[in-house]
């Protein structure tokens, strides 16, 4: 079935201190709108679900397989599944919008 | 292996008239960044794949299975594999981000 989402009904889940996202899911993929604080830190972590993302305003500091760039505007990024990865929110902080397949089972 | 896109640095594909997208693709899934001109049409199609949105910026009118939503903000939506689907830009246009599962062989 289809399905229309207004990310101000959706809670957020905390996934680190400072860092929230507001999920949707379909059968193959998931969205996920995150936001981080200035400087919050997501660490080095990996799942073996392919994960791309898109920004949405703010810088985020992202490190993909120990190659680390300073993302802004509406850049977008991949990191493949079972790829060790880490995000830092900028001065400003950060929201992104990233997509998960599958979806993570854990967030539905 | 992972992969950093600027969109400055990808070449718009026109869908239809006052439609272009930029495409980003991964393994399992294919973003593509979509803009539409004010009232440019997307004509009612459907395709296999999933495919779920967020709105970036302006408005689009979205008919998803004969229920038509006018989208803003950061409405986010999903679109069923084999369901039809049609869109208008705003007007004042639309952008929207959209992820596809998998990713749509006709556009890499």
């Amino acid at each position: 079935m289809h399905s229309f989402w207004n990310p101000e009904g959706i809670s957020g889940r905390t996934l680190a201190p400072g860092v929230t996202a507001k999920i949707a899911s379909g059968e193959k993929m998931m969205l996920s709108l995150v936001t981080l604080a200035p400087n919050a830190v997501v660490p080095t972590h990996s799942h073996p679900h392919e994960q791309m993302g898109f920004m949405v305003s703010g810088t985020l500091e992202l490190t993909i397989e120990g190659e680390t760039r300073v993302l802004s505007g509406n850049d977008m990024y991949l990191v493949p599944g079972g790829v060790p990865h880490a995000a830092k929110g900028g001065p400003g902080g950060a929201v992104a919008l990233e997509a998960f397949s599958p979806p993570r089972e854990e967030y539905r």
